[in-house]
C-alpha cells in the first residue's frame, strides 16, 4: 500500500522488514455515517488514517454525556484508537464517524513492535500523543472560560462551516453531546439566541442569521 | 549521579555515552513553597524528578481563573516542565511547589536528542505524556459530572489526608484556584457544608466534621 509512507512521516526511516510488516498488516475499512470504530468489541484496533470523511473523538461521562473532544480529518491520524498501546493510558474514548469515512487501519498488534524498537515511530506518536493532549486542553480551557451560550455559539458556526456555511442540520441532542451537556439546556439556549435575532430554528435545522453577533458571542468569556 | 537510574526506568538501555551526558547535565534545585518552577523565565527547563516535596501543575485561563490539573509526588517525574520537547505540545501548564521540594532537573536540550535516537527514552516518555494525558481526561469527567459542592468535598478530603486527616489549612483563594472556581463560590459552598454539619469553619482553617457524609457528597454526580 503505497499511500502509508504518505500518512506516516517516520514511514521513510524505518527499516526495510518493519515497512513490510505494516504493508502486510494495513487494511482499509470504511465507516457509515454514525457508526462506532471498534463497535464490535475491538476497542483497540490500531492507528486510523482518515482517508476521506469524518471522525469525531468523544467521551462519555459516568452518568452518560457525552463531550466532543476534537474532530479528525482527512489525512489525520487517529492515536486514541491503539489507546492499549500504552499501558499508562488509563481513559477510554469513542471513535465515530460522522459522515461516510474511509480509514487504513494499522492494526495495533503489528504497530507496537514496530515502536517499541524505531525511535522515529516512538517519536512520531511522541508528537501526536501531544497532538490530541492539546486538543483536550483546549477543550479545558474552553470548559472553563466560557459560559454555555458562547461555546454554543462557537459550536454553531463551526458545524454550518462544515455545510453551506450558513446552516446546522445537526439536533438539539448531538449538539448537546458536542458540548457535554442536555438537550434541555441547548434548546433553550437556541430559543434564546433566536429571541435575540442570531439564528432561526425550523424544524430539523438551525440557520445562522446574524453570523457577526454569534462570533463575538463565541469570543466572550466568563 | 547514581540516582538516576532509580527515578528513569530507560536508564539500563542507555548506551554508556548518553548517560555519561545525562549524568553531567542533571543538577538538584530546590524550590521554597508556593515557588513556581521556570519562574525566571525558564518555562522548558526540562525533565523533574521529584525527590522529596510535592509539585501542583495547574493552567491559567484567559481570565485568570487556574485549575489543577495533578499533583507530583516523590519518585515522580514532571514532563510538562519540557513542554517545548514536542512541537506539537501547544498548551502551556504553570509548576509550583505546594511545600519545599528538592527535585532533579534533567535539562531538556540534553534529554531531547538522546529521546531521538533512543527508542527507550521515547517509549518512556510515551508513558509518562499517556499518564498524564488521563490525569487531565479523569479531570474533565470530575468538571462534567460532578456539581460543584461534590467536587469540592472531595478536595477537602484529598487536602486533609496531605495533613493530619482532620483539617485543611487552605485558603477559600487557593482552594478555588484548585477547582476552577471563585473564591467568593467556594466561601459560599462552604458556608453550606458548614450548616449541614460536614465541615467546622474557623479562622485559617477548616476542620472535617463528618467525614462520612462528605465522602458521599464527594461520589455524588450530576
Amino acid at each position: 500500500m503505497q499511500t502509508l509512507s504518505e500518512y506516516f512521516p517516520f514511514w521513510a526511516k524505518l527499516n526495510e522488514s518493519d515497512r513490510r510488516a505494516l504493508e502486510g498488516a494495513a487494511r482499509k475499512a470504511k465507516l457509515s455515517a454514525y457508526e462506532r470504530a471498534g463497535k464490535n468489541g475491538d476497542s483497540c484496533a490500531g492507528l486510523l488514517a482518515v482517508q476521506s470523511g469524518r471522525l469525531r473523538i468523544y467521551t462519555v461521562t459516568e452518568t452518560g454525556k457525552e463531550l466532543t473532544l476534537y474532530r479528525l480529518f482527512e489525512g489525520d491520524i487517529c492515536l486514541l484508537s491503539a489507546s492499549c498501546m500504552f499501558r499508562s493510558l488509563q481513559f477510554a474514548v469513542r471513535v465515530e464517524a460522522e459522515e461516510e469515512t474511509q480509514v487504513i487501519v494499522l492494526p495495533t498488534e503489528s504497530f507496537r513492535p514496530i515502536a517499541e524498537h524505531s525511535a522515529p515511530a516512538a517519536n512520531y506518536v511522541n508528537e501526536l500523543m501531544a497532538s490530541r493532549f492539546s486538543e483536550v486542553m483546549w477543550k479545558v480551557e474552553e470548559i472553563l472560560g466560557k459560559k454555555m451560550d458562547s461555546r454554543l455559539a462557537e459550536l454553531l458556526l463551526e458545524e454550518a462551516s462544515l455545510s453551506d456555511g450558513k446552516t446546522v442540520t445537526v439536533t438539539h441532542e448531538r449538539l448537546a453531546a458536542h458540548l457535554g451537556s442536555a438537550r434541555e439546556v441547548v434548546t433553550r439556549l437556541l430559543r434564546y439566541l433566536q429571541d435575540e435575532g442570531m439564528v432561526r430554528l425550523s424544524r430539523g435545522k438551525i440557520e445562522i442569521a446574524d453570523e457577526a453577533r454569534l462570533q463575538k458571542l463565541a469570543r466572550e468569556t466568563a
